[in-house]
């Protein structure tokens, strides 16, 4: 049996529904943190647990280079590694040779890279990539694919789509397909609706158990970045799920649920959290402002986290003040929970059918400018 | 009704016993994890009470200056700002002002100082160090004291040891009583047994809820610290309970506890976590070494904390080579899970009247040459 996604519910373009995969069952719509390295950063894998996370994130480029894929293999796999035996989504590596190695070189038949840790160099394929996810025991391994960069275009865009959708047929052909686990295309072609169609009619063709929506959040903005998905995720196979590939905030994550988009992956909560960036109904708080300094009340009434159930805001203030690895522990703890119960929230609304006036209460919530120490 | 200790049981020298507080009990031999700016670094409270701690340690030299006593106070105490209703220890301030302000002046009165932070001037007389301790609201309060240097002349240590039995007497008049709530007077006279002798005499002619050996750990060597609380411990109350400042390894606790010991604090099992180095009945490993990148074994056998119940050797090893910040969590975790243990099996062995016995084998698994990364 293949991991599979059935609906529980739609309202609108918005869709409320189960992922089934080898290592449990997760709700979507859902927020996958990030834990790059096999850790999200500044939390136990209890801790994840604890913010109502169902699947996590892994970045092969990182795990390739340092333990590397066979390591982790002979330690049984990221799973038991990272003490997360839930679902685990590893991207291809392809994104981060792109921003993070010393020099890559791409050919047809992948990309040759210097590790950015020890200049070491590398080639990763698109069978190379299912290889290493395989390793990992990914339960959602992702196709290597170019990310095509913003701006770029007609001509780039389209040749950029080419190599992206050859790769994806090598590495169908590659992957070692087990019960419960799943492959996933994805769909690149810029901002330009007809090179977006022409990658989605390729991916279906070939056949995926699931499809995402790649090269967005690379600087075009929100509003180029939902009419891309506008004219994207209704060309996308009903029954499968749709994943928004590192994004975004809790506004872009509202927009495109509303477009009808399953899973997400961003380090913004995470990294936010580390840079006293705390996310609230109101909006954003900077916990370093000093008018947070005597201020008695928790970070967010309600909120089942241990930041705003056992202290204030002026202790949360005083961390990062002091540099305080508690600091960024808490509100990363924080900002995951926040995120977590965006997604359940969202979900039940649209299991209620009343997500249109839902996702407006939450945009209404985070303009009061009074409230938030955004601008 | 004051602060006070009972003794459960004595063997030889080394006693078990409760510490009986307004914030709770505490049975002794007891290790205070230190939580230097209102935080036990890279640990929730939780995780802190999940080690089995009793009593955490404040510094008040470091709170004094940020966020403030004042604010503190208006924040409902320490022990509400950290989330710590269990018993806290404060130290005086004294010892951190010595080491690290800018510049400090002694006179007869106290002390003046720069803050190490932004430069601004403070001054800790006996007086204003009860009264910072009372606004944090401190379980124990220790008294201002001049911690001798090491090594001093027998002329410097006796005029210290009369500087800071003068500020004792000053401290235990501006000292407010509240139910449950003690004050510690500190032993001081450097590695001179009379010093030693007489400063006992002092502190008990004005009396106090407890006595600290202070002083020591300060470069003298575990030897001659050892022949100094030969000389003091038995000079003690046998009804109060004992504190060894700033004190240590897991042997120097052994072998304090062996001597009459009740009370330790210190910054080992906090400071090794943070950069690798792990406590485990076999002595001291560093999980940097390349000898743990494929160790798949708990760090600790039959350890209840989640590096070594969740986790293998070579994930720790990888989180620290990757920079991760779950290393040092884990591993102070792990370290001060260690102690407690280390804590309670000395206290169960005194109960059991087989404390002699028990301290040789912990010695003996601490030299095994072949199982530790130390020398």
């Amino acid at each position: 049996m293949r991991l599979t996604w059935d609906a529980a519910a739609r309202d609108g373009a918005a869709r409320a529904g189960t992922l089934r995969t080898a290592h449990g069952d997760v709700p979507t719509p859902t927020f996958m943190p990030v834990g790059t390295a096999g850790t999200v950063k500044a939390m136990t894998a209890d801790a994840v647990r604890a913010t109502g996370a169902g699947i996590v994130l892994g970045n092969t480029y990182h795990l390739m280079l340092r333990p590397g894929a066979e390591r982790v293999a002979a330690l049984g796999g990221l799973h038991r590694f990272m003490d997360w035996p839930g679902p685990i989504l590893t991207d291809s590596g392809g994104f981060q040779v792109m921003s993070l190695s010393k020099l890559r070189e791409i050919d047809a038949g992948g990309v040759t890279f210097q590790s950015h840790l020890d200049g070491s160099r590398h080639r990763l394929t698109p069978a190379r990539a299912m290889d290493i996810q395989h390793k990992l025991d990914a339960t959602i391994t992702m196709v290597l694919d170019e990310c095509t960069p913003w701006p770029a275009t007609e001509e780039q865009a389209g040749a950029s789509l080419a190599l992206s959708m050859r790769w994806a047929a090598e590495a169908r052909v590659a992957f070692v397909a087990r019960p419960g686990y799943g492959l996933f295309g994805i769909v690149q072609g810029g901002t330009y609706p007809h090179l977006r169609a022409q990658s989605v009619e390729a991916l279906t063709a070939i056949g995926f158990d699931g499809y995402a929506v790649g090269g967005l959040a690379v600087g075009e903005g929100q509003a180029l970045m939902f009419a891309t998905l506008d004219v994207t995720v209704p060309l996308l196979p009903g029954d499968a799920p749709r994943y928004l590939m590192g994004v975004g905030t809790p506004d872009d994550l509202v927009g495109a649920v509303t477009r009808g988009i399953d899973m997400f992956d961003c380090v913004i909560p995470t990294r936010a959290g580390r840079t006293a960036r705390a996310f609230v109904p109101e909006g954003t708080l900077n916990l370093r402002n000093a008018r947070h300094a005597g201020a008695d009340v928790p970070l967010q009434d309600g909120c089942p986290c241990p930041a705003c159930t056992r202290h204030s805001r002026a202790y949360l203030h005083h961390l990062f003040r002091a540099g305080e690895m508690l600091g960024p522990m808490l509100l990363t703890w924080h900002n995951l929970t926040y995120y977590q119960a965006l997604m359940r929230g969202m979900r039940d609304a649209i299991l209620d059918g009343r997500f249109a006036g839902h996702a407006a209460a939450l945009r209404a919530g985070w303009r009061r400018p009074d409230e938030t120490d955004d601008p």
